[in-house]
């Protein structure tokens, strides 16, 4: 799994867990209705906002994005060029061999259309149409933790109106103000964590990762491109290059 | 009805249900004038903002949305392949004898053209400009449910602010400050409810339906431009499923 | 006048009156220096932000899109269709036969400029450009209410903090904190009325009219562009519709 | 000067000093530490934000917005139609004779390339860019207020943290809760006057200036390349129109 | 370093300073669990939202952006018209020679990939997309900044929440409620600076410092562009000033 997100989750929720263990007794800061309250809520209107396929599927990309290893940019260049490189000298054909040892579903579409004789600008227009499709289902799973970072919130409050609005209505004990009102604020509490510490973190992290798989398959499309046009490997080697960081730039050629 | 839309209000509803009744009694949280004040300011608002006639065809577009059955993709990629292989083998014409069989007036019309013999272009830009204007005003029935959802909470304010500026008016009676003090926070619960757990979910179903047909329609605008080009029906399909998730291709040719 | 702005502010309004005469006292929500502080400053920030034209032109874009009568879409279809039938049979210069009976300076200025036989393409780029200018000044009409929707509350917030500031200043009398504070309060009541209950909805309506007027003024030049291009009658309609809801289309030929 | 700034900005804090001496004692809204920290505040973080350049020649700008007199559009359209009949009837070189009497750099940067032989599309590109450019510019000046407004209110909340902790680290004395109070609410209220009455009017009037001045400029650009093109006057004419309300425009022609 | 920065900070930190020590005992503003919840949370939660990578990178964007002197744009026109006299004069293989002595490893590739023999529109192509992922990769530094000025106030209002729960559960000490609460305060006190005096115009002045890059390598490419075209060097320097501010050209031509 992704250590940032490990190590960053155990960071915020230990250091809060201390503040709240300061005071003492940690047991007031559970009730186990305002939980319900606000991640029923909150999961509630999830379930309203998006269609039930959508909820699951965000959960699987969830798992993806979080265990998924992406591919290095560097070696996907460096593949690439080694495509370039067998392409010139044998034949784009020639391509065929490599495609059983290629666990990229993507990839290996690409370069069986290269195989199967495609034209470099169709190939192209294809696979970054398949890119778009893919960029649009990455940004639905973002967008349900978004979701539910906004909701989480709302719920939160209309958790505590219900506990001010109990609370206001029987005065009647001055004591039992102070003790109300800590449970009234839970159901915030609640909502400003799920979403800050959980929910809108998460689709950061999601938008990022979809950012790096697009990039990836860029990478992909306009070398298959550049392959199928016959360019000079060294030169797809300079344009890929321009995708990627200096510092991440290693020439296959001993310029 | 649309299974996920029950059962997210039904969980947010008896949530908070079971919440507001835990006080003990729920009459509490029940004030006519207020309801009145929230749902009539809400209502008198969008009717400014909108005309009648969008508000009116927003419950028909919402109606609609929620009942209608959108059509499967995956079906939609095999069923316009179906037709790239008889239009092939018969002619374009053929395809005269699928249209009594079409319910989908969007698919009609395309194809009845096709068969006028407009085109591939042509025919592919008038479906284009279609789809835009369908998403337009299925975007406006969207809008409403989110311009709802913004005076909703501020009809609310209102309220209470009205609900404060009487009880301090007349603080004579300390005992009355706790139930005034309830009641003028009613509003603020009733406006954070229906924006939160009606308007705004709701406009985000909206939009995903309409996200659905998009893409059903797009299908077939790319789909009949393909065919009227006298594509091959194998590589037609390979374009068609660059739109769809990989998970729903399923190819009608046994590669 | 518009009816659905009539029924809605009267509705929004009328519910508000109701709630706050149901108090006993509807004069504890009238205070004349705190009107003053609010409508006053956000006249006066308007004034700022907007130059003196744009202000008075928003007076005049307000009223005549609340009393302007829009054309149906579907009338204008018919009668671009119309046109179109006529240039057929009797050349694009009969046209100007009916350019006396036209009110619409728009459809006019298109006709007279066909008549005088610019080309298709010129034509369209023409009444594009005309069509992007108009939206422009339409927006900012709009753009108008929206400031004084933002400016309102936060006049109101000023106002509530002078008078917090003056009670805190002198909290000798205690009886007098919760007038003084509901006083306070006053200012950001009007102003959340103004933004919620005038601004807001009114640039809602003002950039609805506009839309509405976008499309007829689209109608017309891509009218217009396909009958100087000699299209057939029946293929202009068929691309005007195109624009307008297929509940709204209805031939004028018997297919 | 421009006038509906001054009268703007002299109705919004007249009415508000006249809603603070009301309160008898205009001496409690001055507290020169809280005057301090909001506008030293605000100053500072302006400078972490924006390199020194950008703030010092933000003053230029906005005196230059608040002084400078833009031309007429009316004006414009007339001497470009002006300049075009000139090029029509002497040749483009006669437009040497007018270059002496510009004062706008911008014009006579076109007409100096006009008259040295540039080519219409070349000499259109090259001012577009230019006004790209200046939009930028503009566009920075206006970023610069906007900032300011984003940062004074925060920095006033920071004023009233302080404030607040202060006066709660010392409740003993219950008579200087109030005052002290008091005085911690005068940074946020001071920040939503420098936020909502001067920064954010203001950033609306430097960005209606710049729309004027890129009209202007688009006006010229526009004008030169039909004039190099050798365009008919009168048809120059009616294409500059199109940039400008039906009411402003004048022909120069009768028709 | 950068000087406005430095000021801004101290200014802005300074203020408060004193205004926090205005009222006797500054240590009241210090609580090292407070500290630790919004900082350690802070932190926390930006390693969830982006991948450890980022997180380190963006220190150095920061180091680079706050320490790294940008080239003067009127220099950066003045060399460009250099280079374009030498090729116009002695062929584009004699910029080999000026290859030695440049630093900036973007104008080198661009002078390499022109000396090799490059096409002027590939040359342009390749760099700008260069420009176009040097300007995302500082974007992400810039948005780590964003979101850490996000999360801090979201941390603040947790830790506050925490405290007020616990204050409001130990109500039988009057006396204790003040400073309680003074506490509580303080996470949302930290938040706010953090976000507001840190976080923003820090990134601000990165979004700054890219523009600024972006503007140079934009004049690079144009320029290597415009040389490989054989343009004369007097047109390309026109051509460059549209980039730059009218007061910044300086023309290396006696006009």
């Amino acid at each position: 799994m992704d250590l940032s997100t490990i190590l960053g989750i155990l960071a915020a929720f230990g250091l809060m867990f201390a503040a709240m263990s300061s005071g003492g007794n940690i047991g007031i800061f559970i009730d186990i209705p305002s939980v319900m309250i606000v991640i029923g809520g909150t999961v509630g209107t999830v379930l309203v906002h998006f269609p039930f396929g959508d909820v699951f599927s965000s959960i699987s990309v969830f798992k993806k994005a979080i265990l998924h290893k992406s591919v290095d940019p560097k070696e996907r260049v460096k593949t690439m060029v080694e495509y370039a490189g067998k392409a010139r000298k044998e034949g784009v054909l020639s391509l065929q061999s490599v495609l059983n040892n290629i666990n990229d579903p993507f990839l290996e579409k690409g370069l069986q259309m290269a195989v199967d004789g495609q034209e470099p600008d169709t190939l192209k227009e294809l696979l970054d149409r398949e890119i778009d499709y893919i960029q649009e289902r990455h940004d639905k799973g973002a967008d349900i933790f978004i979701a539910m970072g906004t909701y989480a919130p709302a719920m939160g409050m209309i958790g505590t109106l219900i506990g001010l609005v109990q609370m206001l209505q029987s005065l009647n004990d001055p004591s039992s103000i102070g003790p109300a009102m800590a449970v009234a604020l839970l159901t915030t509490f609640y909502g400003a964590i799920i979403a800050n510490v959980f929910c809108m973190p998460i689709s950061g992290k999601l938008k990022g990762r979809s950012a790096t798989e697009v990039l990836d398959k860029s990478l992909i499309a306009e070398g298959l491109k550049l392959i199928l046009k016959g360019e000079n490997p060294r030169i797809i080697e300079q344009k890929l290059h321009a995708f990627i960081a200096p510092k991440l730039r290693e020439s296959n050629f001993n310029n």
